[in-house]
């Protein structure tokens, strides 16, 4: 539905962007934190911070900015359900399942269609699902500054500062322009550079001119629908029909015509074609956690550095990280390694192998061992 | 009952020692598999290889040497049920239950006080219930030759050759003097040595001269209470007082009498004061199986070394023993590890840490957590 003029003068009395939506990726079936995490409960559902999972911190940390009632949640048909009842807040009918996985590009313009048809001036945030912020005060700002130059009709992307040379991230090159909002300093992204090699990505760190590309976008959802009917306009078209069947309120035509989109990244469609992107620089304690050694770098430890929330008695162990929700763990003379119990599942890694751990994963699908995955 | 001439006749038939007894010593409660064993089953009820537990394995040696009928087994009240259970051929009556632990000294004099009541001329074999023999038809030739020792009055003790300068085992340090059985040189004993030090270790292996005490003695019944009365005067006077208050038929009397016995092994209250010792060597593939590390060295490995019986995708692992009864193991980059997994508890420890194994479960009973214990 359009947005009202009494509405808007309601809404804008708790948030300065009555006309912000949110968008959350969360079909992702990420095998990193396996045994704990398995197809029916990716990574975004756990709740391996705290008592909220990743996917409640994400919407949490927009209180204030965006409210349920303006917030998409793209999911998938095995955690659709239990997406939904993580979120009671947010409509249920705005909790999507995509019916076949396609990448972020279909995904978020999908999300843009349905924006723009209810708030011709909407503007879309979207983002992951399944990082962690420490200092969602500053993120808020920064997506204020974002939703600012979005509103100008600029595609914005917002940039971590990157804190080491790390390959297993995109890079986005700064150009020298830049314009200021507060304390601020926006600046024209002149590349988006794929994973490097660790000589380049030390070059990176080193020059001040990069920041992280952790796949967090803005933009008025006009803007990109004409970006992707520019620069995808078979993807446009497609999305359009979709429209017509319905959209994201029919089921039946996202099975039958969803499946035929492009598998394709935002990133490759459209944000390393578009020339008016800006990046909002920002240093808000975030990660990934892209895998258990990830994850225990966040945990707090004991003495000796090691994460172990069962009741345990550690004999010189150090620096090691032990899941085992109910169970007494007795541990001596072990460094450095990563155990996660589960019903059904006993992960044993370095940590510096913890990356590995896809590779069981793989095995698993090999064998056909479904309850496993 | 004492021994009829018709019975000596048929049993002769089946085995050369019509009055041999075997006295099994299952009362002890380690903790060195902790968390696979526990008080209420301790590593003597576990099928830790193969089928049978090592009580089994114990009994199931004695085959065609001792049978069932002659067999005595020493537990505690926490196990006797199980050991019954486990021992359906040895009458009941005859897997006794000691009140207290008090050592072996009292447990093994309490049987010798039965079978010299039961067979004046009663030889008996005294074994632990918890050690692996790889080659058992070797044993039974050296309890053979040593009942025919006993059987001349002589006190016997079952010496394993040394197979490394181990620390944590009693030496038996061997005389001149020698006596033939066989193949079979039996020596005179001349002293009993404590665990000693590295380098004595290492003196006495080279030296040949000592061999491991792995607490298998052999004696006929009256011999040892001849020698009790001389060395141990008191503990044979309440154990008098026990054999005329009903002995290992009257549970009451044994609770009432047992516990004032003195805690003291056989090898301080007896065998180092007896003069007239002699030791059957013997090479029979034996271990006591004291810790997880030695499990591990028992058992058939895959090409990397590792152990582990589930169903398992180890990568780049080597020499790890990993035990998890149902659940599948995914493992990288581990290295010299033993994990054990069982239904309320974690164990993780680098195998040259195993022994250390002791200490968490002493750890728990600081803790008063009785349930793992």
């Amino acid at each position: 539905m359009p947005r009202t003029a009494g509405k808007h003068h309601i809404t804008a009395s708790i948030s300065p962007f009555a006309d912000v939506y949110a968008v959350i990726l969360a079909g992702g079936s990420g095998t990193r934190f396996w045994p704990l995490s398995r197809r029916a409960r990716p990574k975004q559902l756990l709740k391996l911070f705290g008592k909220q999972s990743l996917l409640q911190q994400t919407a949490q940390r927009l209180r204030g900015l965006v409210p349920p009632e303006r917030t998409y949640v793209l999911t998938n048909t095995t955690i659709q359900q239990e997406a939904r009842r993580q979120l009671p807040a947010v409509p249920r009918q705005q909790i999507i399942a995509e019916p076949t996985s396609r990448n972020t590009a279909p995904a978020i313009s999908l999300a843009a269609f349905e924006i723009a048809r209810r708030d011709p001036q909407g503007i879309m945030i979207v983002l992951p699902s399944d990082h962690i912020i420490a200092k969602p005060e500053v993120f808020r700002q920064a997506l204020a500054a974002g939703c600012r130059a979005a509103e100008q009709g600029r595609s914005v992307v917002i940039g971590i500062k990157p804190m080491r040379p790390e390959t297993g991230f995109g890079y986005i090159r700064l150009g020298e322009q830049e314009s200021r909002d507060g304390k601020i300093a926006i600046s024209k992204v002149i590349q988006f550079v794929e994973k490097p090699p660790m000589a380049r990505a030390r070059q990176y760190v080193r020059s001040g001119k990069y920041l992280w590309n952790g796949g967090m976008f803005i933009w008025k959802a006009s803007t990109l629908i004409s970006n992707l009917e520019c620069y995808q306009p078979q993807m446009a078209a497609a999305l359009r029909r979709i429209v017509s069947a319905g959209g994201i309120r029919s089921p039946k035509a996202l099975r039958r015509l969803y499946p035929r989109l492009e598998n394709i990244s935002i990133d490759y469609a459209l944000m390393e074609k578009i020339s008016d992107v800006w990046a909002v620089p920002v240093d808000m304690g975030w990660s990934d956690v892209g895998s258990w050694a990830a994850a225990y770098e966040l945990y707090s430890k004991d003495t000796d550095q090691n994460v172990c929330p069962s009741p345990a008695y550690l004999l010189d162990c150090r620096q090691n990280m032990i899941v085992s929700s109910k169970k007494f763990v007795g541990a001596a003379g072990i460094e450095n390694l990563v155990i996660v119990e589960t019903n059904d599942a006993l992960l044993v890694c370095s940590q510096d192998r913890s990356q590995d751990v896809g590779k069981i994963v793989k095995e698993l699908e090999r064998r056909g061992m479904k309850d496993l995955l």
